[in-house]
């Protein structure tokens, strides 16, 4: 495809050491040689591809030197957007950057929209839709395993397995043509139905496979959303701040985004925990005194997990009974604190309220039993499966979307076959199911969707 | 010099779209063979110097993907530091740039402090160290001027003029050393001291000369501190609103620096004004109240520019007259707002309060009287000479006390010579100042200096 070129600043804003200006298209290596001189008047068009050059950014207005750069120059196709690549790397810096970025702009570049280099990788078919998506979750990561995901499903994982999988309905499909291409043959018809549910119910049994795995992949994408609930002085503060001590904290707060939100991610055994930012947990503090009042139920409810914190040394009293009574089906752990104090707990009455729960007791002040914890909460959200590193997990949203659309077609197809339903009824489902299956790799997707996705991305990549 | 290998993440932190992790020393090839893994299985020590090559991070201790990155290898002597370096380009994002960075410092690099990699530039005499100072300033620069200034002392411009400076005094030196080896010739004694007298004159105005261009250079590179004054309702908001909307406002906002203080640079006409934050300008609303309060005229005094806005539609009052009193004898630019309405000022009073003052007419509201303002700002501090580009502006403010102090040194090796002090007397003088201009450059300054100035960079440069 042909396309202009376009520019755009790929590094963070902020002053750092380095800031990359990045064009891509046709025209990248006569755009930067009109601004560029390198040492001994050497041209970036008779470089070898894939080199790196010394010299300056020159304002062919004025003539004079606008930044001290080293130009790296990549001939396509063997770059990320398949096109002729320049990438100049400037003094990091707000002026130097955008200086450069506006004489780009000034001398036949377009300003890239946001995500439209990947865009352009996936239009230029290096990657499919599903890897350009792993690419934006590959930078927003937050913990090491999601980042793991994302490099799997960059890598073609995912692909591959739709893939797969849309070939078998491809071979069903081909079947089904033969019976109806050729429908006074009984016995065909016959062996069409039995391989028909055969085959389907494989495609369906994986399409299953994959939507399970899609609780957990959205955990490792976007954080277990995480309340710390429980009476004043049970030790809350504490627990939080042994979760953020002991466990890395990423604090997400890039310039741009809206300064009142800040998420705190809490890596536990790999298990990202986005526990609310420092307000939202003090305003935990007294919900209590609030339990029962909508709103308050509401923060609960929209939780992954709730930390329940009790006391260990104080009585059990009707607020606790109360919060065990709010969060009643939720994925629970409760802790009972304060172990090193004198026992005055009924644990007995503890243990039958925490039924469906995890318990574990700590001395958050002694540091025991936080490994506890961290065990409870890795094991409720993975049991354990996750260490084996070759599963590929669903964690888009609009991928779970459409594996679960396939999977009512496909099983619309299957109740077709069984109910004796014409075969080329059978056949429209069993083709939306293929549909959808391209939709998550890019296959069939409207413009539209694509320009919305792509628009999610950061400017620059 | 031999030094061992470090790295740093050498873009800003955030989310982006590529991040660098730079590797500098005599094992950074060696390191980097231990993670890359590129196409076809090709060593970085084995391909030629200055290119770029797409592969993936290996974590040795797994075997597993780690990232996927483009390497460029550069051999030295022709790099940043003069020693092999080597940049990976990961995808933007925490988890992967520090997963790399981390990955290099667990097989042989050493974290880098801030500022080693330019500290390393100086060390292996790629550059001095006024060129180092420049690099920071480069990447801090808020203007385009500020960066020119700094882009041309980077260049070596200021260091050609100082190097020039001190082997004129070297000159002398050398005509006072004949002097002493032969104190029996008459003559050479007399022709001595005429040429002492010239030549030192000259340095002397030299030197003057670089210390006039310091006020303007300071402007550059550090902003002009302004502070808006007026009674309520005269315009002040419209004021910073036009000036901040006509002209691009940077807010200096960099994730690390503390959150309360926010800067905002307007460039006017080249002028960098460094306009109090938000909370800043809401303050001295009501700050004629509190005209007299030692508080705000601290406020004031510490100051470059006062903006004085009157309204032409109100009678003056004592309050606007207590402000001019106020401001006495600092720069002021004297506003007065709403020429769209009815006169009720006494503009004959006006002028007689601002004489000593610039004085413009705007109305705001109407977008007139702006250009007259931004005028009057850029020849109060410009007088219109910046624009020729030749200047070398002195703007650290370390090489400012060293050339003051190079200033008083020849003096009084003028005064000695004039008051027919023994001849090695001056001598020693004459060598503090050629030992102090050497000082701006990096000769004969302390480590522990060095060490110290170079704290001040940001990490990864």
């Amino acid at each position: 495809m042909e396309f202009d070129t376009i520019a755009a600043i790929s590094t963070p804003m902020g002053e750092g050491a380095i800031a990359i200006v990045r064009l891509s298209g046709d025209q990248a290596f006569e755009i930067a040689d009109r601004l560029f001189r390198g040492v001994g008047g050497k041209r970036l068009k008779d470089v070898a591809s894939h080199t790196i050059h010394y010299g300056h950014i020159i304002d062919p207005k004025t003539g004079e030197v606008a930044e001290e750069v080293m130009v790296s120059a990549m001939k396509g196709p063997k770059t990320f957007t398949k096109e002729d690549v320049i990438e100049i790397n400037c003094h990091g810096g707000l002026v130097s950057v955008n200086r450069v970025l506006q004489l780009l702009l000034n001398n036949g570049a377009r300003l890239a929209e946001p995500g439209e280099f990947t865009k352009r990788a996936f239009l230029n078919g290096r990657i499919d839709l599903s890897q350009a998506e792993a690419v934006m979750d590959l930078i927003r990561a937050k913990t090491d395993r999601a980042m793991n995901v994302a490099l799997g499903q960059m890598e073609g994982r995912l692909s591959k397995l739709i893939q797969k999988l849309r070939q078998e309905i491809l071979e069903i499909l081909a079947h089904v043509e033969v019976n109806i291409d050729y429908p006074e043959y009984d016995d065909v018809e016959e062996m069409t139905h039995h391989m028909l549910l055969e085959k389907s119910a494989y495609v369906r049994k994986e399409i299953e496979k994959l939507l399970r795995t899609s609780q957990q992949g959205k955990i490792l994408r976007e954080g277990l959303s995480t309340v710390i609930v429980g009476r004043p002085n049970v030790g809350k503060s504490s627990l939080l701040n042994s979760l953020v001590h002991e466990n890395k904290a990423i604090v997400t707060d890039i310039p741009g985004t809206t300064r009142d939100v800040i998420e705190e991610y809490v890596n536990v055994r790999g298990v990202p925990l986005r526990l609310l930012d420092t307000a939202g947990i003090r305003e935990t503090e007294d919900i209590v005194e609030r339990i029962g009042v909508q709103k308050s139920r509401q923060v609960l409810k929209e939780a992954d997990l709730i930390l329940l914190v009790l006391n260990y040394s104080d009585e059990l009293t009707a607020e606790d009974e109360n919060i065990f009574k709010a969060v009643e089906g939720m994925d629970v752990i409760v802790i009972v604190n304060k172990m090193d104090l004198e026992q005055k707990i009924d644990m007995d009455r503890v243990h039958e309220l925490s039924k469906t729960h995890k318990l574990v007791t700590t001395s958050l002040l002694e540091d025991k039993g936080v490994d506890d914890l961290e065990d409870a909460i890795a094991s409720l959200f993975f049991e354990g499966s996750i260490e084996a590193g070759d599963i590929t997990y669903v964690s888009n949203t609009r991928h779970i979307a459409l594996l679960n659309q396939a999977l009512n077609a496909i099983d619309e197809a299957m109740q077709g076959v069984e109910m004796g339903t014409p075969i080329d009824i059978v056949q429209i489902d069993l083709t939306r199911t293929w549909e959808l299956l391209g939709e998550i790799i890019g296959d069939s997707v409207h413009e539209s969707l694509i320009d919305q996705l792509f628009s999610q991305f950061c400017l620059g990549k």
